[in-house]
């Protein structure tokens, strides 16, 4: 079972441009996603309503989307508003269009109840626009795997030490004993991680050039139902400040963002925003260049846990130490679903 | 569901030679073909009464057909008449066969109540026998979709704007504006469409030299449950003939013939014919050429028509103007179905 | 349905070293294999009991399996003896653990009740342990077919004259008329092929150098539920013992190990053993690349085999006179399984 009533990101904004549709599943409905001739996105349910054939086989025209089929066109609130030889347009001649929202370069969908998809509750992310401060880049992975798995995965960073031992992770004790505060907040949970004194990754002295011991810190910020916001930073072991997120020395950026694409497979959004050689584009791509191989890890390794949970289930199960703040993460998710199930039964 | 008492194209005649019979699914059912000694083509079952291994990797021998496994041999009406090793052969050894016709260089077959099925009903296309007048060359597709599909593609033409954009199809509006007339026939239904003092699109230039506009003319026979019969003409604007089928200077056969794999797949077994440079072989050749990306085209696009009917159903899709007559057809195709559900509840 | 209690060879021991586990899918549990650092086999259920991650995936140490999401150790027995960054393993923290046994280079396991599992019942096969009298190489297939369908195959040699036709088998006559005779053992079922008199296929000549007519027999013998060994040797015409196993002067030795990975598909482990030109190394490989192919052949029939019998089942198949063995091993393969379900029932 998937919340439906929540946004979830359909897309990177530069994805949608051009004549050329673009065609995602989200919450198991087959969904085509556009710009119009406004610069408008639109977002309608991929089947056209004359004889079914995907819209996202067609072309996107000035007024809206046009069927590669018979040539109707469909605008973005899912009206047709043109029929190849004929005059009079039928009113049930509609296609399902969905809420949409378009911020910090993401775009947004709702495919629950419209009346409750309110743009104010869009995720915050402008880093994204300041590519002065936080220059930046991003991607999409297809996932194999329930987008909760790849929230779990970034609840609990002991798997630094185990799952990428050999790219980003380092020394497993390190992950394991690093100091953990966690806290709600009003859209989820933040958890900070400090490993002070500790050695840098390779990855840490190639970027910044550290020499010795450093005060390594993380911030991962959940926003239900799927967003992780992520702050790391690096400084010479003794002078970090108490405060994270003031200007470390080497510090960098993480958006994730999930979408359920079916039950067992989602979408990854991420970008990764350098704050540390602002002016050295190839800084920005070396991180990006970092980060990539290890969410590929990530991804063969939910997708292998999806593959067990689809067969065996869940039962048997033991939570242990690390699973603090993921469980946290999890109870905020499971009360959204009672909630929304509530709703829905009355 | 599928229509069952129906003769659909089982293979093209020249598909069924040598030791290597042909398997293919029709109506759901494994069958294999294959022509036996004595020139007469065979359709079984294709699996061997003896431990279920598939005839159809077996090798054809005067007899019939002889299991790849352990050697039994089954005769075109579905008879073992050999065992290794063993004289007596049991009553009980037997293959299933279905009744078979030829003609018109097409393989036919019955796959519902033996006892209906007259050859008498077999559609004609002498032109294939015809290769003085109309030399022609086939093929046969198979598509991942449900036959009727592919028959709803041929009777609904204004799809060639649109679809066939970039290939045949030319500008959209002379096809959205064709005049067409519709008549039923015994068998079905037939429509004509001219296209008077039109431009002929490059391929029609290219092969019959036109300098100018066109009378272009276009014959569909549906013949039920799932055949099309095309004739296609050109001429200078202003010369043409009332009676389509006459000599025009430019003109070509299509034959369309589509058969049940399964409840969402078909093969699309076709010919086209060259009418006016008979004796140009390469004519001939560079007509299918033209042909059968156009056909690629229609095989992706009712392939993921049928996706989405697969996934959503066809609730909610509305009829249009240019669906007259694929409409007709499609009531031609229920009334033989509701009379094929009425006798079997007898 | 496939029966449980009985010993399956899950794989060869030389398939068991370093630190890579081995996944292997046996009664349709997914299951991880290893050797610990005291060189003992474990065999558990693939899914660690902190997130359902594939312990395959992990890597073995010496006390265990470790996984490679979070760092779990589970040992041989299944207890969790690790949990990193947690002092206090919790009782549930366990895996499912199967018996297992090694033997002649096998190692078996048995997925039913393990109360049951009775080292003393593993199939024995010394030769695998010989190297200098019975130089040996072995191999497995994935094969998509239930096991039974292979056990089969090996159970009714006439096949050897259609399907191998190619490659072993040679003249189809002198399989279906070889004399036969079966016996019942106390763990199945064995029967004894001569061919006298008979030209030696020409894998035999290029072996041993017949020049003329030889004596050739077969000795299969099926051990319940899915083991066969096999003999095989040939003499010069005339000069044969009356008891096979005797030294003949060409003889090699084959090994047949069927384990069921799912309901449609299983596991064929295999090994040849050459009996005839022991000091030559390249005569091992030489037999070994003459069967390898032959097996190739019986999979992809066993495997086209499967695909009619789950689409169509076996009604209607009709037993043949050289499915004598066959039907005997089958009927030993029901009582097995009457047996297992009869005390499921109580």
């Amino acid at each position: 079972m998937l919340l439906r009533n929540a946004w979830y990101i359909a897309a990177w904004a530069d994805e949608l441009r051009g004549e050329q549709p673009l065609a995602r599943r989200i919450c198991n409905e087959p969904i085509v996603l556009f710009r119009d001739g406004g610069g408008r996105v639109g977002a309608l349910a991929d089947r056209c309503c004359h004889r079914a054939a995907p819209l996202s086989m067609g072309t996107v025209v000035a007024e809206g989307i046009q069927c590669g089929y018979h040539g109707l066109i469909i605008n973005r609130s899912g009206a047709c508003v043109h029929i190849p030889g004929q005059r009079q347009i039928p009113e049930d001649a509609r296609v399902r269009s969905y809420p949409v929202g378009e911020k910090d370069q993401l775009v947004w969908i709702w495919t629950g109840e419209p009346a409750q998809a309110d743009p104010a509750t869009l995720v915050d992310f402008p880093y994204h626009n300041d590519p002065k401060t936080w220059p930046n880049r991003h991607d999409v992975y297809p996932i194999k795997a329930h987008y909760m798995l790849m929230v779990d995965n970034l609840m609990d960073l002991t798997h630094l030490g185990y799952l990428h031992a050999r790219t980003v992770g380092g020394n497993p004790a390190a992950h394991v004993d690093a100091e953990m505060k966690t806290v709600r907040t009003p859209t989820g949970v933040k958890f900070t991680r400090w490993m002070r004194n500790s050695l840098p990754p390779p990855s840490y002295v190639k970027a910044a050039g550290f020499t010795g011991r450093v005060d390594r810190c993380q911030e991962f910020e959940f926003v239900a139902p799927s967003t992780v916001l992520q702050w790391t930073g690096a400084i010479e072991a003794g002078t970090a400040f108490a405060d994270p997120e003031r200007d470390f020395r080497f510090q960098f950026r993480l958006f994730h963002g999930l979408t359920p694409e079916t039950d067992t497979s989602c979408y990854y959004f991420w970008s990764v925003a350098n704050g540390y050689r602002q002016d050295d584009p190839s800084a920005t791509e070396q991180l990006y260049q970092e980060i990539a191989p290890t969410f590929v890890e990530d991804r063969v390794m939910v997708e292998a846990q999806q593959a067990r949970i689809s067969e065996l289930g869940e039962a048997g199960l033991v939570d242990i130490a690390s699973d603090t703040a993921r469980m946290q993460m999890r109870r905020i998710g499971e009360r959204l679903m009672a909630k929304e199930l509530a709703v829905a039964a009355k």
